[in-house]
């Protein structure tokens, strides 16, 4: 069987999809359920379509493109990610595996393989935090991670709740039905850009991920006393964004004292009430965000931010809330997909590094319902989130060449 | 002659201009050139007809009703303030001494008083910086204190220019027109809250202002770099919020550092770009109010600043930009206003304190055209620039009979 990827198509396809965005190029802004978003999901069920896949939607719009394999009965293997991008981001982060995984599907298609399970694409929905304040919405879902009053229990910004959007969005259903049970994947395997610099560094085509870190979400929102900015002696002030501005370097000093340098810790999002020049912060709201490998040493750190807020509370005369939003385990990839991995770039003749997962995606969840891996390629100096994040057509063509042959292997096992 | 409030009137005067707003009572939010300030702006036009006044609006909106004198060519006799309110704000800075100063003129007209020189009420456009961002707008430019391409050169945050806003609340005619010449008043008087607690700590009824603050406005600009939050490791970070919120506790501790009570400094605005959760911020805005009824002293606070933000950038390696957008002098009130307003005070049985103000009003800059003063009166724990600012009607009604007993005596000079 010689496996040959249509780079050429893929990367014009990559090109393509950055197109459905609310940003000017080359940023890409892709918010869930937004028109951006729909008018890109109907872009690529069409694309699914004529590779004469399976189509099915579930109740948050997680889409299904199933290749059926001879034995249909068996546990299908899985392939995937997200399209969805936070504001002013790039064009790799995500649709490098949703893409790819077409075209690994398409190139088996074409090389005359017939896989004895289904191969299955899965474009997960919300994998970015931007609508929901929480990331991998799809695949908490799918893997049960959420409960059914998600529904009502998320809002965006303007106060719509999920269910609303989901159903503007043209998806209904339960979302207790989202949930897939343990058996119907045997193995899940993601394709996509390390957002690292590793693999660039070394001159490694291929990461085969062997641990997924364990992101913590937090919202912190501190109430002071707001005032005219002339008439308000320094003295008596309790300045909400002044408490907030030391929180947020006690963010930083936190991730920095555990001395390991997979534990990072960050501050994107800052809101400020009033919000005017001449009128003292009375209210501020931050979100936080805290990642490790290791879950212990990641909760220390959340311990220690929390601490910190107390202090900066007692200390200012300050009312400072701390919200847990989420704190996952981390993940262990299956050996049975990392074997099988390694075994295709042998064969293939791609050298490889075997690393960790420091950034997040849908294979975090995927890990609780099925054995799951994922395949990293190199960008351009670790950059992602950002409009110059970039991989090559050849990157993106090698790993594509690898994760067609691994889901040939899981396929026919 | 006897002269004789209508406090009852002025209170629910007071309390309907409130309703004129975009934000939930108790709540008021009144931004210029917006449609609760055009509407604010009509009604108090129909209540200024009412009173026989003639009424005239420049180009860019200040309003003048004037009294006719009995001599009308000798300089006249002003009186007013703004009723523009920032977000989230109260029902009594500025629309105390614009509906205060009405009521002293239909208080004098109904007393049979006749005016040698005309009294005159203006009602100054944007004194809040919320709309442009500097403070003053209608005063800067009767004073001349603002060049005539302020048209093209002022933009609000939707980009639209002062002219495109002013013309589209029906204001046209050349900017350069606005100025007032130096004889166009004898002296003006503005009644305001004293956004301080100072005579309610004292229980005195009258502030007599002697001095204004001097305020500063600076824009800084953080040029970070932006990222993954999972990806991109503490070390090779250049986070543009840690930069900025030193720079916030920077600002805190510049203007504590004077020992001088009257030194304020506040960040009251931020923004943070791309402002996801999960993304490292690469660039923040934020805006700066630095105070002090001393220039020198403000002045060396702002060198601090920026002192500051020069090591800030050096230490963590990204770009800061500081932009000085206004430095105003301070003002002196006029010693003849000053002692006008203290032999009314005596004459009615007020006590009074001389004091400076520490907040910004239009008077700083009418001060530059015409002898200038200001009466002050107490507010409820000093609050402003919040919904719950308070004045009470007693307070009220005192310092507008003291404006009234002011102004009869200055237009009779």
């Amino acid at each position: 069987m010689q496996i040959e990827i249509d780079g050429g198509r893929l990367v014009s396809e990559i090109e393509e999809l950055s197109g459905y965005s609310d940003a000017e190029p080359p940023a890409v802004t892709r918010v869930v359920f937004g028109p951006s978003d729909k008018m890109a999901r109907g872009w690529l069920a069409s694309l699914c379509h004529e590779a004469k896949l399976a189509v099915r939607e579930d109740a948050v719009g997680n889409l299904f493109a199933r290749w059926a394999g001879m034995r249909p009965e068996l546990p299908a293997v899985g392939t995937g990610s997200h399209i969805d991008a936070i504001p002013y981001a790039g064009k790799f982060d995500g649709t490098v595996g949703v893409l790819g995984g077409l075209e690994a599907i398409r190139a088996l298609q074409r090389s005359g393989f017939r896989p004895q399970r289904s191969i299955e694409l899965l474009l997960f929905t919300s994998e970015e935090p931007t609508r929901f304040g929480i990331g991998c919405f799809g695949s908490r879902l799918l893997s049960g991670t959420l409960s059914d009053s998600a529904d009502e229990g998320f809002k965006d910004a303007e106060g719509r709740t999920l269910r609303e959007l989901r159903t503007a969005a043209g998806y209904s259903g339960s979302l207790a039905e989202v949930r897939l049970s343990d058996s119907y994947y045997d193995a899940f395997v993601e394709l996509h850009i390390e957002q690292g610099q590793l693999l660039e560094k070394e001159a490694i085509p291929i990461g085969v991920v062997t641990q997924i870190a364990a992101p913590a979400g937090m919202r912190i929102s501190v109430e002071g006393e707001g005032g005219h900015a002339g008439a308000v002696l320094m003295d008596d002030r309790k300045d909400a964004f002044c408490a907030a501005a030391e929180i947020v370097l006690a963010v930083e000093r936190s991730a920095r004292s555990t001395g390991a340098r997979d534990t990072c810790g960050t501050v994107g999002k800052c809101q400020i009430y009033p919000g005017a020049v001449n009128s003292i912060p009375s209210r501020v709201l931050l979100e936080v965000d805290v990642r490790d490998t290791d879950e212990a040493r990641r909760n220390d750190v959340l311990r220690e931010i929390e601490n910190a807020c107390e202090q900066i509370a007692g200390k200012r005369g300050v009312a400072v809330k701390v919200e847990l939003v989420n704190a996952d385990p981390p993940a262990q990839c299956s050996g049975k997909i990392i074997s099988t991995v390694i075994e295709s770039a042998d064969e293939l003749g791609l050298s490889y590094k075997k690393m960790v997962s420091r950034a997040y995606h849908d294979s975090l969840f995927m890990a609780r319902i099925a054995p799951t891996g994922m395949i990293f390629i190199p960008c351009r100096k670790g950059i992602s989130h950002r409009p110059d994040e970039y991989a090559s057509p050849e990157s993106i063509g090698k790993g594509t060449h690898l994760l067609a042959s691994a889901l040939a292997k899981l396929a026919s096992a």
